[in-house]
C-alpha cells in the first residue's frame, strides 16, 4: 500500500483507518510524467492570462481533443464547436438548464452514474429508464421502444457503472430514436479510453453528429478528476445558440493549468495509459477468478469499475462493515440494494486484498 | 529582459517583436515558490476529486480567504458563506444575470475596468456613471447624488484603473445610497492587496455586510491571472438565495491545483509580495520623475496601473507605433483617447526603457 500512502484525496479521506476505499471514481495511480512536466512548466513561465483567453475554442484544448478524437474513434469533431468548461457534470446541467423545462423526461440507461441521477432529481427532470438485461456472458440493455417523451437522450458510453462498450447497432437503435423524437443527445464519453480490446469505443458524434453534444475530460483516463477542465462538442445547434445567447463569461472558465495538464495527457500520455491498461486488464480478469461464484459479475468491456450483484441485502453497507472495503450501493445508482459498483482501479495487490476480505464476508447462498 | 523571456502568456505573445507591452493586468514577476510548491505537491499526492468536493464552501479556500480578510483588513467573512467560481468576470455576470434584468442599471465609477464595461455591453445592463475628478494631488470620484434607477453598485476598490483608495467617507456615501435605494453592492476588492502604505484598503463588507457581495482571488496580487480561482463572500441574502436555488453545479468548480495554488498565495506569499510591492512603489514614483510634465498622471495609491492624461488624439494608438511601448486606450475604460492605461508591473529597468521611449514620442505642448 506504500504507493498509496500520499493520496489525500476524497477517496482515501473519507474511508474509516483500515477500511479500503473502492468507491468513488478515482485510480491509485499517480498522473502521466508528461502532466507533471506541463504543470511545472507552466508555473515556471506565465501564470498570467493564456495567449487563448479571448478564443472561445480554447486552442489548443481544442485541437488536442479533435485529434484524439479523430485518431481514436473517427470521429472529426470541428474544432470551432468545441467549448471548454470545468467539468462534465456543470456541462450536463448547462444543457438541461438551457434546453429543458422542470418536469421534462430524460432518457437514460439505468442503472445510471449516481451523480447525473443527482442531477436529474435536482433539477426536477424526469429519468426515462433504459434497463439493464442481465443476459449470460454480457450485460445488453433494453431497445427503446420510444422515447417516452423524452428531449433528450442522456447517453454515457462506455457505460457507468456497467463498464458496457455500446455496439454499433445499439447505438444505430439510438440514433434513429433520437432522430425520430428530435431530441438532443449528450454523448458522455469519459471513459472512452478505457475500452479493453477487442472490444471497442464508439463515439456517437459519428452517428448523429448535427443533434449530439459530445463531452469529456481527461479525468477519468489519466486519473485527474480534481483538475477541472472539460469540453464539449456542440454539433446540435440549437444548444449552440442558446450557449452563444448568454453572458460570455456566466459558465467560468477552465484554469491554465487544468488545460495544460488535459492537452499534456491526451498528446503525450498514451504510453503512461497503455500500462495502466495493462494492469486494469488484470484486474478485472482477476475479479471473475476470485469473487465467490455465486456473486454476478460480467467482465466490463471498459472502465475500472466492477458491476456486482452480491444477492445480499445492503451490500454496500455489508461489505464495508465486514470485509473493510468501501464499495458504492447499488441504490445510488438507481439498482437494487443488493447491487454494489467496486472500483478496480488500483494496483493488483490491493486488488487481491479486497477480494480476499470481500469473499470471506460474502455469505454462502 | 532576460527575465521576461520566458513568458508566454497574453500580455507578452499579443505585441510585435520590439513592442513593450504595458496593457493587459499581468506583472512580468514569477510567482511565490509558496504557489509553485503547493502545485507540485498536488501533482504529486493526488489530482482526483479534493476531499472538499462536496463542501460548497470550499473548505481551506473559505478559511484562507477568511483569515486574510480579517488579519488585513477587519472583515470577519463568515466562511459559510464564502462560495468558490472560476474568476471575478464570472461572478460579476452570474450576479447580474440572477439578480437583475435586461435593461437595467448599474452604478460603475468612470472610468471603469474595460472587462466590466464590456459585461454591462454584453448583457445589456446600463452604466450609471460617476465621473472621476481631477484635482490637484489626488483623483477623487463624484459624489453620487442618487442611484439613478440602479439596483446594483459595482464597486471596484481599489479602482482600476485609476489605483484609487477609496476613502471611508467615500465609502460611507456608498453604502448609505445603497441602504436608501436598497441596491446590491458587488465590491471587487482582488487589487486590495497591492495598496501602497499609508494608503490603506477598507473593505466594504465592514460597512454594509448584508448588502455586500465581496469578489476576490490572488490572481492580481500574486500574478496568476490564469489560474482561475475566485472566491464571492454572499452577505446579500437575496443573491444567497438565488444561487442555491440554481443546479449546484452549473457554474462549475475550480481546479484543485487552482484552489491550492489560491490557499498557498494567501497563506505563504507575503514576503514575496512584500518585495514585489517595494519594486512597485519604486515604480509608481519613477513614472511621476520621467514622464514629461504636461502628461497628466497622479501616483496611484495601489495596483500596477498608471492612468496617464497624454491629451494627445489616441495616445496608446501613437504610443504603441511611435514608442513602441503598448498600452491599454482610455476609450475601452470609457474615457476620451488621450488617455491610456500603464501597466508598471514589470523590472525598474523595463519600465526605465518605457518611459524613455514614451518620453522621446510624446509632443511638446
Ligand atoms: C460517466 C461519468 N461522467 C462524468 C464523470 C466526471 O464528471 P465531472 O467531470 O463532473 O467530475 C464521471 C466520473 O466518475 C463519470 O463516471
Ligand atoms: C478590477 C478587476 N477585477 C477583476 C479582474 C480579474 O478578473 P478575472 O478574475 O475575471 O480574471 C481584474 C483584472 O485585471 C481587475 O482589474
Amino acid at each position: 500500500m506504500a504507493d498509496v500512502a500520499g493520496r489525500d484525496g476524497l477517496k482515501w479521506a473519507q474511508v474509516a483507518a483500515g477500511v479500503i476505499p473502492a468507491w468513488v471514481a478515482d485510480m491509485d495511480f499517480p498522473p502521466p510524467e508528461a502532466v507533471r512536466e506541463a504543470v511545472l512548466r507552466r508555473v515556471d513561465t506565465d501564470l498570467g492570462y493564456p495567449g487563448w483567453l479571448d478564443d472561445s475554442t480554447v486552442g489548443p484544448l481544442a485541437e488536442a481533443f479533435a485529434e484524439r478524437m479523430e485518431s481514436r474513434y473517427d470521429f472529426r469533431p470541428d474544432p470551432g464547436l468545441v467549448r471548454s468548461f470545468t467539468n462534465l457534470n456543470q456541462i450536463l446541467q448547462i444543457v438541461l438548464h438551457l434546453m429543458t423545462e422542470p418536469g421534462d423526461s430524460v432518457l437514460v440507461h439505468t442503472p445510471t452514474y449516481n451523480a447525473f441521477l443527482d442531477t436529474l432529481r435536482a433539477m426536477d427532470r424526469r429519468p426515462v429508464p433504459l434497463e439493464l438485461i442481465a443476459d449470460g456472458e454480457t450485460w445488453h440493455f433494453e431497445r427503446p421502444a420510444d422515447a417516452g417523451g423524452a428531449k433528450v437522450l442522456l447517453l454515457v458510453n462506455p457505460h457507468n457503472p456497467t463498464g458496457h462498450c455500446f455496439t454499433r447497432a445499439d447505438l444505430q437503435d439510438l440514433a434513429e430514436l433520437a432522430e425520430r423524437h428530435d431530441m438532443i443527445v449528450i454523448a458522455d464519453e469519459v471513459h472512452a479510453d478505457l475500452a479493453f480490446a477487442p472490444d471497442a469505443h464508439i463515439s456517437f458524434g459519428t452517428l448523429l453528429p448535427h443533434r449530439t453534444i459530445t463531452i469529456t475530460s481527461a479525468s477519468k483516463a489519466f486519473n485527474m478528476g480534481g483538475v477541472h477542465c472539460a469540453v464539449a462538442h456542440l454539433g446540435h445547434p440549437g444548444v449552440r445558440a442558446a450557449l452563444q445567447a448568454q453572458p460570455p463569461h456566466l459558465y467560468g472558465a477552465a484554469s491554465v493549468l487544468a488545460v495544460e495538464a488535459t492537452v499534456a495527457a491526451w498528446r503525450h500520455g498514451d504510453a503512461w495509459l497503455a500500462e495502466v491498461m495493462a494492469i486494469l486488464d488484470r484486474n478485472r480478469k482477476l475479479i471473475a477468478k476470485r469473487i465467490p461464484p455465486h456473486v454476478r459479475y460480467q467482465i466490463p468491456a471498459a472502465t475500472y469499475l466492477g458491476w456486482l450483484d452480491f444477492g445480499i441485502p445492503n451490500a454496500a453497507e455489508h461489505l464495508e462493515s465486514r470485509a473493510g472495503v468501501r464499495l458504492n450501493p447499488g441504490p445510488i445508482f438507481g439498482a437494487p440494494d443488493g447491487f454494489a459498483r467496486l472500483n478496480f482501479g488500483t494496483s493488483g495487490p490491493i486488488l487481491e486484498e479486497m477480494l480476499t476480505k470481500i469473499s470471506a464476508a460474502v455469505p454462502s447462498p
